[in-house]
């Protein structure tokens, strides 16, 4: 892979990669147009990472469709799939990580202790194997961003990184591989993610500026739903993740909640 | 810098990159040359990296003297010094390490517990503001050299790492900026650690493999000088760190000594 970018590059190409876990669903499509807009080319990684998983997570359950992925991405117009075994990512003797000292622990942090080092450690891996000019994330996976931003700005890493909108289901829900795992009557509720966020766009719209009331409205939107176990609702500055209160600049309001075996992710960004 | 280096890259020539903390002495120059050799251009960093000292260590003491580091640099053909402030590498909000797990907590990092951890951390930073093809370091430091190479194959950077031998003053005290701090009687004592060194290495020689012994005779040697606080001395496989017993393979010998206000390190890597 880096014989193919260090010619690639030589030869005055511009080089995007979109790093992703695959089991690719309109979210990942979305995500490799804006990279292909950017680019000459496009490197999609596979990757289901073990050391961003918990003991008690989905890693061997996590979905894995490797051709249906290929065809997908043929038809996407990705240049180069770069899938990687674990145990070439992590050879025995494996021993460093990078961490995000003030982010990553805030937010889905408190609830996955070691996933953003795991994330951080390997984005970099793959930042130096691919040598991308242009990275593409998306904005669902918000606070994966906001570290991934501070991590190429703190590392002096020489490339540009493009976060890409969310892509949802026509009922709102954001796309995800994880929504797979929802039952029909799972699948129905977990709007409410969705439904509660944009609920509290609303009350910021129309001048509500207080941190509680907006939280509390989210909360109990979500926890109306009989099978929703909410495991954080938050309103935090945009690139510190710090609690914001009263409601005021750059603020991302992100809500964590399990419904069955699916752990979701919502947020929706605001400028006030 | 970066932009220096992309056009150095783009016409074909190949870099090379000394990080150093300044205040040149001959192992520098050394390093330079073995860069030198391996390169057509040779960029030098100057950085005292205050996240690599702990709270009681001599980060504000520690010597400087960049006019005289720039005149050594040109005559001693350095192409680039590279000398950036610290609020540049580390400004407001900086939160991003790098840990080496398995290996910074051996050795020196026992008694300077972030020591590596900053090390690292700068290095990744230099490396990739720089871009260089070939980084070289000194053995002297010879556990800073294999966490940096350790971190150069996990983070699959694209760079070559060359470790060049020590440099001794005439009667074996290895070169270091620190040596400065020593008084003139701490001065003479502290050839002790070159000589216990090559005290184990002739017993080694002569086929003692009891690590107790070896290390025993070393403790001895040095503890004879009534100036030298001992805070190590071990003996470990080269690339893991670890005691190893009976000796046998590739092999570093560390020792770690205050003299007055110096803390001074030595070592000498045996195969067997």
């Amino acid at each position: 892979m880096t014989a193919v970018s260090d010619e690639l590059r030589a030869n005055g190409r511009v080089i995007a990669l979109v790093p992703t876990m695959g089991y690719f669903h309109r979210g990942h499509l979305s995500l490799f147009q804006v990279a292909k807009a950017n680019a000459d080319l496009l490197v999609v990684s596979i990757f289901v990472n073990p050391i961003q998983f918990g003991p008690a997570e989905d890693y061997r359950g996590y979905p894995r469709n490797v051709d249906g992925d290929r065809a997908m991405a043929q038809n996407a117009g990705v240049d180069y799939l770069f899938c990687p075994e674990a145990d070439v990512m992590y050879p025995s003797g494996y021993s460093t990580y990078v961490e995000v000292t003030a982010l990553q622990h805030l937010l889905c942090g408190a609830f996955r202790p070691h996933h953003f080092k795991g994330v951080a450690t390997i984005c970099l891996k793959l930042f130096n194997i691919v040598k991308p000019h242009v990275v593409v994330f998306g904005q669902k996976d918000a606070q994966q961003a906001v570290i991934i931003r501070r991590m190429i700005q703190d590392l002096n890493l020489d490339l540009e990184m493009i976060v890409a909108p969310t892509v949802r289901e026509p009922d709102g829900l954001a796309a995800s591989s994880r929504n797979e795992y929802l039952t029909s009557e799972e699948r129905e509720e977990a709007v409410v993610l969705h439904k509660a966020l944009e609920h509290a766009r609303r009350l910021i719209e129309s001048g509500e500026r207080r941190y509680e009331t907006v939280r509390g409205e989210i909360v109990a939107l979500i926890q109306e739903k009989p099978l929703a176990e909410l495991e954080y609702a938050e309103i935090v500055e945009a690139d510190t993740l710090k609690k914001v209160d009263p409601l005021r600049g750059d603020i991302l309001i992100a809500v964590a909640c399990r419904f069955g075996k699916a752990r979701l992710i919502d947020n929706i960004a605001l400028k006030i």
